[in-house]
């Protein structure tokens, strides 16, 4: 999943290789010398779950600020479900695919949908729900999307409305996986606020250890249905923290004065200039990608010369021998690396 | 279970309130503008891994940092036991009582002991094994000890040398929470090293949460029937942090030096001096403990006034409606917090 | 558990090992050449259920069949609460010792309450909830009975109506495990009926396997807010039988005349008659049982002696050597067994 | 799923809605009178045992007698995965669509793999193998077959010895769900005995709920490793019958004399006839299955004609409006009735 940083290779391996941003590492510092009370009742967290309450436009929202992405995943499902009841994903889903059947460990089934994209959409989850009509089946309960998705895509307004609106017609829960989700609301040609997403989801994470934090995630509840009992979850799943505050810094840092916008926009900026640069030299992308992971179609005489002084992750081996490549930009990516990328690819195709 | 810590209040409520020793958060601080491995295969985890091998003696002892003590219990117990098969812990024990069910949660009964002191031993155990004989009860495997133990108190090398031996002849695998394994090897009339219980046990975890870092446990696995795919379940039970370094570094600053007993030594001498000067003041102690727990026993009045500038946790209201309170101590704890206590307890006992 | 049926003993070992009552076993042979729908919605199986719920005064309980005891007790308590949430039960409670831990297996925590008798009361219980009040302990939710209890006794009306009270003060549901429900129904002193059962419960099962069938238990369901989706629980644990009228039939012999309540009295005679016989000849009960469990104190001579022409189970040595035997009778037990046992221990006794 | 039997109509619907085949009945009401030994430990179920181990050839063979198939499955997968294994299974596997995610439930992933006939080849399991090849995946551990399959197709034995092999090779476990294995085992063409079976498959069950039983599926473990404390599992998950002797008794009588094959080469033949009744007629099929599931494309026309007398399932919609409908035959069905669909069908197919 992911090799040990090569000496002087630049690296666009992924968005979590890199520390946390300054300005958030130095509230954790600023705070290590107080003294809070344990388990994500300190003053910082407290802060952290306000600001993200206001920048939810939702000052009704519960948050709970958990270390990681598969962890708060399967502490929010194994909340939110009753044992017969199953989650719909894409086939690409995180959950789906690289969680270790963590969601099955808790004992519920992930159903999934073929996307072409990444995306689901009502037409992809009609069939599931007419086929899942008696109890020898699990029961359909909750629809799973990230965003942005685990292929970079993003939902437009019109499409997450269009989900959110089927999902309550058919009593069915909608969840928003943000790992990546500074990247998907400062995405080039995104309609989407953080407001919105509040207003048309039941919950929904959002991500600081792919943007700029330590590590992370804001699990924000929105249906007064779903935040019974919340803490209990947290805490059998061993994902409380006794030094709470190690979270709360962070959050309040990123969320203060609008960090975890700025941050998701520089990875945003960096990856255009990337996939601008490929682009003019011909490259060929395998998605459509707005945002901080783009995924370039290379031959392999392309791959072997370019991980000679690039790091990336092979993403997939098609059938005619050509390769997926998967850039990621982060907030700690410079534009002399990625012009380095470019220029170099660009020779590459010169030469081929 | 903890309040927001008092303003101006001297505080002995816990060993988690306080941030990192400065020496921990600057090897943190230092490793930020790196770029690292992720998922706890970076530089700082391995070498981690190697120091905390190195101290327990043995090089083939398989090292995983997680993040907090119920995540570790649980990923360990769920790791080692099949699913008919039971834990064996104090009545005390912190899975027994503190972590919302967390064994449970993956399947597996938590079959308790009661114990005067938090410690268990063959005899307390032997009763248990032979009520259990057929498969319409649970199969006891496991024996979970604290060390120390949730009243503070240490096993001595012999009990421990008596429990290993038991559990052998009785094939039952012994596991060491370790949540306040500084102050059990540091303490006081202790004559068990970190390679002891390496000897002794199949398994243990070393807490740095209460030992001067911000968060980590190094849970280390000796018997190598029990290493097969354990970081599978670690990911599964999102115990698995994308930046590992987070906790690498940590325990690197804790064990290329000894800081790890040198701090977990200063909370012992700082619960012995308080110790000392209570006694002097005659207080009245409900536990014998070595280590950096001290339960004593306080009248109404004496709570009430005591209260007022110190915070620490009830523990216990007894009949008589005496109260035992708990004073805890840390790497952060100076003498000057302990003697104004000591002070203040010794007028109040004039007065009284 | 239970030890092959000694030739040409006489057996008192339990309830469970003679097969059905001619009348239900001439139910099932009537059907059995009739075609019918599967999974409990066959004829025989709804009208069990209708009977069923006449019995109870509740036309709209929620009637579920299923095979066995254990299996009905996790079905239940899996559908019931939520995954923090645990049940409370008597340290003798059939779920707490003798399910190999089906409830934890589910994921459950089952807090135990230690009671002389089997029975809880509100005074047992509201110290548990008093210790239980925050999200670093499992959430208690459920309390489980048994009726009769694993020792025999029973509750009175009083009793239950004031355990019924208290959980709905404290927000408890009450569950009652019926697996010897008939005994209690008809055992000299009783003052409940089915229907108070039904009015003082959230749910309870009627106990067919110790009562005259091969096997079935009748899961009834009261309290609305635990009727939903419950059958896609039994089908997920296993407990569907695709021949449902196997359970139906044997359920309607039982409830259309009757039949279910006069196997028990019987066995309950049977029972004051060993009882009373015994007793005349000087014997120590270990529990004042009025059901069909009886638990005698006996030397370990007159044990030996009784063990040659009877079969039956140990309870408990104790620390005199002495100990308690248990006696079972059922509907298949006969007034000559019972008498040649208490001619022969007045033998004994008259001998010793 | 199933619908209460029409009056007056012929039933194909299913192979679980009549009762136990005469014989099979009558051995359980010839040993209602005994007085046997519970749980399985009686004298019919360890005679059964017998029987199957001497039918599967292997003496060393462990097997447990349950009611169900999905609770065999779920006992079996469970006792012999750890935690993070997934089993694979075919996208019609039963326990990948019809269980309602029982096997989630006990924590684990079902991995899917689309198949045309319902069947497996190391083709298909290879690919998802190389997918699988790190901690942030399940790992898969056991390959699970149906034979014949969910579309009445069978393996044939250069396939199951090739899946075997490539099973052994791969360091998996082969289990073979054999709820409709009578069939497969009397199918015209095929090559398998259950000896066979047993030699290439870790373990499997032998269905008796659909092959002459009223309920009752016969869990047979080859492998040694698998072997340790099933017991415990089968009475953790409330699989254990009090009285096994029902089991007992039931597949006593269709192992003494080969009863179980006679029964299901029974259903073969009504099967044959219908399908070569049918195909006379020009009747289009679906699968093409030797055993006594028969899919048969029908118009929208011929679906209403044929309902009107007939019970049957309708198993898919196709686009262009045709339905395929399923017809099973069983021990029960007569010439009779399947000669009058054949000849109804017939005359459908004049009239259009």
């Amino acid at each position: 999943m992911d090799g040990q940083p090569g000496t002087g290779r630049i690296s666009f391996r992924n968005d979590y290789n890199d520390g946390a941003h300054p300005r958030v590492l130095q509230a954790l510092v600023a705070a290590n010398a107080e003294r809070n009370a344990g388990y994500g009742l300190d003053r910082h967290s407290l802060r952290a779950a306000e600001l993200i309450r206001g920048a939810c436009g939702r000052p009704d929202a519960e948050v709970h600020l958990l270390a990681g992405g598969t962890q708060t995943n399967l502490v929010a499902l194994s909340a939110f479900l009753r044992p017969h009841q199953a989650a719909i994903a894409s086939v690409q889903g995180h959950i789906a695919t690289h969680e270790t059947g963590a969601i099955e460990a808790t004992g519920h089934k992930v159903l999934t949908v073929p996307t072409a994209d990444g995306k689901l959409s009502p037409g992809d989850i009609a069939p599931l729900l007419a086929a899942h009509d008696n109890e020898h089946m699990v029961q359909p309960r909750l629809v799973y999307i990230s965003q942005s998705t685990e292929l970079g895509t993003i939902y437009s307004r019109a499409e997450l409305q269009a989900l959110s609106d089927f999902c309550c017609i058919e009593g069915l829960l909608l969840f928003v996986d943000g790992a990546r989700l500074g990247v998907a609301l400062t995405a080039p040609g995104n309609d989407l606020s953080l407001a919105d997403i509040a207003a048309l989801s039941d919950a929904c994470y959002i991500g600081g250890t792919k943007n700029g934090a330590l590590l992370g995630e804001a699990l924000a509840i929105f249906n007064p249905a779903l935040k019974a009992d919340v803490r209990y979850l947290v805490k059998q799943r061993g994902a409380m923290l006794a030094k709470g505050m190690v979270l709360g810094t962070q959050f309040e840092a990123l969320f203060e004065d609008g960090l975890y916008f700025e941050l998701a926009a520089h990875a945003n900026a960096m990856a255009q200039r990337l996939r601008e640069g490929l682009a003019a030299a011909g490259a060929d992308f395998a998605v459509d990608s707005p945002t901080n992971q783009q995924f370039v179609v290379v031959s392999p005489t392309q791959l072997q010369a370019l991980a000679q002084r690039y790091d990336f992750e092979c993403w997939e081996t098609r059938a005619d021998d050509e390769v997926v490549i998967r850039f990621v930009t982060s907030w700690a990516t410079t534009a002399a690396m990625v012009d380095a990328l470019c220029d170099d690819y660009a020779a590459l195709r010169g030469r081929s």
